[in-house]
């Protein structure tokens, strides 16, 4: 390497708000000669003397990866930006697929991942708490995996009563995946189970719908929004300021008798 | 209510490191008039004229919880603290069970779920990114819930070829829990599938390891631990400053032939 001291960290921005940036992020961004990304996100890094911004399109995730790996032997130092948290359906993974792909020298290289607040727990903490309990995050897009292990993953989570977080549920390349998606909730969950779509967390734009699976259409769902889906235990409070939706702590155990009516674990 | 200007805000304090607590909820502790918790929690908040910090045991999540909403009723400005994400196996459910078993003037207030960075995303970060594809999240702890709903979830996990996060492996109460845990992923899952042991993440005492699940032992987790096991693609890259432990973005189609031999979608 020409230079020991270059690095790559892989920061997560979080869902948009600023004041959900890590100290951590931020110091990284501050120390940065170069920061990379998917267009959006890297104009939400302010520019400096001494820092270059690289934005991409969207997937050439590992071209990108590769040009921050190359950077980083150089001796420069390199932030690659995700929205959310790097390690859940973002950079990491990309990078480090270069990684191992990649020159054996670039296995010298310091690479950090540093977290984020992840879209999904945004969500959920602004409608409540629907992932107060078991939960699986699964990503609806089956530009890297095939659509009959979604389909597999969604009828195992459903059947396991786990809440779920859905992101990337639809694109206009991809509209009917939702679609299949929905139709499978109906045949697994009862039809009153609850769902919140929650659009640009944390942003100007936040908008957060709180439906019934019975009433749920997939054009609720577009690419900035993700999708969250209770247990059957999953509940509202009616409160002044709007719905609260949540998750209980507690499950009954259907072997034992009960205090309350209704329960169902 | 007295005063319409008091509140609670439930907030993640993340897994220990200063660098992992939002602005958000930074802003919301120099706002608070009082903070209530765990104790070891608690003891993350500096103390300052006009702050009164009420620590508390375990296990008395709700007594805490009627506590905030009490004297947010009464005109105070609350911060509950959990560590890592409020609304993961943590607080935020807590609050809203004794919101909707409480007084109905409790619904008039402003209450406010403040995302932090969660256990299971913080250890994934420093092992690398196991996390980065389809995953599930499951409290082991079997206070609130049958242990037979725990075990279906495993296996139903394991069948969807999940990545999972464990919270509250084990306790010196139920050192059981995860004997049994180890015994069904051996059962559902190949015995090289990968487990990451991280203890105290982000902490002085940091401990992270990584293990073959034939390897995997019981005593490898305790109640700071979090358990991160991969899916079957889960895989480590030697690197010259340890191993980085991920999980690729793409999983083949078994329907289609492979270029690469040996993998398993």
């Amino acid at each position: 390497m020409k230079d020991a001291h270059g690095w790559v960290k892989i920061a997560g921005l979080g869902p948009g708000d600023d004041l959900l940036v890590t100290p951590e992020v931020r110091a990284a961004l501050s120390e940065a000669t170069d920061v990379v990304g998917y267009i959006p996100y890297v104009a939400r890094i302010s520019e400096r003397p001494g820092l270059t911004l690289h934005a991409s399109d969207n997937r050439v995730e590992i071209d990108r990866s590769r040009h921050a790996l190359k950077m980083a032997a150089e001796g420069r130092r390199v932030v690659v930006v995700s929205s959310g948290d790097p390690g859940v359906f973002a950079m990491a993974s990309a990078v480090f697929e270069a990684l191992e792909n990649g020159p054996l020298e670039w296995r010298d290289l310091q690479i950090d991942v540093l977290p984020g607040i992840t879209a999904m727990l945004a969500a959920s903490a602004r409608a409540g708490a629907p992932l107060g309990h078991d939960f699986c995050a699964i990503n609806l897009s089956d530009n890297l995996k095939p659509w009959s292990l979604i389909e597999k993953r969604l009828r195992l989570a459903a059947q396991g009563d786990f809440a779920m977080g859905f992101y990337n549920p639809r694109s206009k390349s991809r509209p009917e995946g939702f679609v299949k998606t929905l139709e499978i909730l109906q045949q697994e969950c009862e039809p009153d189970r609850l769902i919140l779509f929650a659009r640009g967390v944390s942003t100007p734009q936040e908008e957060l719908r709180i439906v019934a699976l019975s009433d749920a259409h997939p054009d609720m769902a577009d690419m900035r929004t993700v999708v969250i889906v209770g247990s059957s235990r999953t509940r509202i409070i009616s409160c002044d300021r709007g719905p609260i939706l949540y998750t209980p702590r507690f499950t009954p155990d259907p072997a034992e008798p009960q205090p309350a009516a209704g329960d169902h674990p």
